[in-house]
């Protein structure tokens, strides 16, 4: 049997590095060099194959590089396979320094503050207690939870909101269709960490957006299918939304004469709020690894009715 | 006797209110509205009044609205008048919230990808781990204190230095100018939260900037007169620094043909960093003027000698 891996190479090596340290009986090898196809058990990729179920015929879990799977073709993907999500403490420290930095950013002005450095302007705005803004987030699995924790931590009023009910200690949590509207109602900084499922497609639309106080800020860090952009821009245009910092785009990256590379409001980084990292990566797939040799379940399996 | 208030009015109006509230026996006066100056033991000031000794033969104590007391003239204020700076909760909130973004934005590239923007450019920089960013604070007063505590919540790796030798839990302290250069040459992102003294004027400068980490960043969050301009954009142009964000300047705001404003590695905020929140401050001076008359000694009591 053996592991093969299908994405970056300069990751790739250090994964193989590690496996060769801890899982020396599985030999590792990475795409598109795999000497025989039928003895592979085990395959992480950021995009399999097309032809992964004539390809591998004795696959026996589908690793996904990245926190989503939304780039995974599941027509393709045979469904009694276990499709796992990368769910590793690399990706939830560089999320919670992006958001953070986002919050701290609308919270004190800073992108006003640069604007008035290209005038030449020194004119202080007044600054708010944290605990007077509201910070919500959509979307409450284990970077969302993370978010919000290091938020408390600042002081600013905290809530949430996801599909089914959530309990988390001192964080007011909203669920599903009917909790919407008044998490919406209370949340001056909203931040996207949803999945990108067919129900949460375009979820960041005017509807929404009027349903936030005037002048709130939008944060997306969750993926660019999330965001009706032309409602964005309306809603920044008329007020209704003072500002959207945007680490996901669709397409990425933008087309040159998109309007949010230039839109006063608009931030946008390139998907960079957080990454795997490959040392913290591979160690986490080499647990699940040792987890499904036993008969544990692994960690980030996929419940694929959900999409997530 | 009264207490009399010299600063912001709107802030002032705040303040007459919590005094009326809690020590309704002692009159609350706005400058320049004092009846009777004999009566007056108490004066809180951001610039007292030069004839302040002749003016006011019965005062007890003087107050700073602010944290420093480097904006007093120490030598129109007699010798015996105890001085005191402005210690409370909404200086220190605002302050880590200012830090802990300017840390990292530079942490996450977040000025390069501004830029980037500009360009219509999107590409990705590698993250980095926050423990391998080596972040230093030279001044470790509870300002310094709690940026360093906030900051290594995030896992960076901090150290901080100050005049006497501190110990903080979990925190590397240097002390003195023997340690100065081993705290410099493991900083790669130093904070200036010094006060402004006659031994600390002009500490930003080139034989310091020499001995940090090749491509180091430098964020001033303490004065201005800490800074000497020149060898900071020369440290910038020659590559031995990286970026500055600088909040203070001298003087401010900089006059506007000041190359800072322009500069594409400096970033500058108005003196926004940190400011006294009327509700928190107006409580720590109600809770020293308590303290002070029972004989008890008062937070943020200045050492004429030292200078804060």
């Amino acid at each position: 049997m053996s592991f093969v891996y299908k994405a970056d190479p300069t990751r790739g090596a250090v994964w193989a590095q590690r496996f060769a340290q801890q899982l020396p009986d599985l030999p590792f090898r990475t795409w598109p060099d795999v000497p025989d196809p039928h003895e592979v058990r085990y395959l992480a990729a950021w995009e399999p194959p097309s032809d992964l179920a004539t390809r591998f015929p004795n696959l026996e879990v589908l690793f996904s590089t990245g926190a989503g799977v939304d780039q995974f073709d599941f027509s393709v993907i045979p469904e009694t396979l276990p499709v796992v999500r990368m769910v590793e403490s690399g990706i939830v420290h560089g999320m919670v320094e992006y958001t953070t930095l986002a919050v701290l950013s609308l919270h004190r002005d800073w992108h006003t503050y640069a604007q008035q450095q290209q005038q030449r302007r020194w004119q202080a705005r007044r600054v708010y207690p944290a605990s007077s803004r509201r910070v919500g987030v959509l979307g409450l699995g284990m970077l969302g939870r993370a978010v919000l924790e290091k938020l408390r931590g600042f002081g600013f009023d905290c809530a949430g909101w996801s599909r089914s009910a959530r309990r988390i200690d001192g964080i007011e949590c909203h669920a599903g269709e009917k909790g919407l509207q008044a998490f919406l109602a209370r949340t001056d900084i909203m931040i996207c960490l949803l999945p990108l499922t067919d129900s949460t497609r375009g979820i960041l639309c005017k509807p929404m957006f009027d349903q936030l106080p005037r002048g709130a800020a939008l944060i997306n860090v969750g993926r660019g299918g999330h965001l009706v952009q032309q409602d964005l821009l309306q809603a920044l245009d008329e007020g209704q939304l003072s500002r959207a910092v945007l680490d996901v785009c669709e397409p990425e990256p933008p087309p040159p004469e998109h309007p949010f590379w230039h839109h006063p409001k608009v931030v946008v980084t390139p998907h960079i709020a957080s990454m795997t990292q490959p040392e913290t990566a591979v160690e986490a797939v080499i647990e699940n690894l040792r987890r499904h040799r036993v008969g544990l379940p692994m960690e980030g399996l996929v419940d694929r009715a959900r999409g997530y």
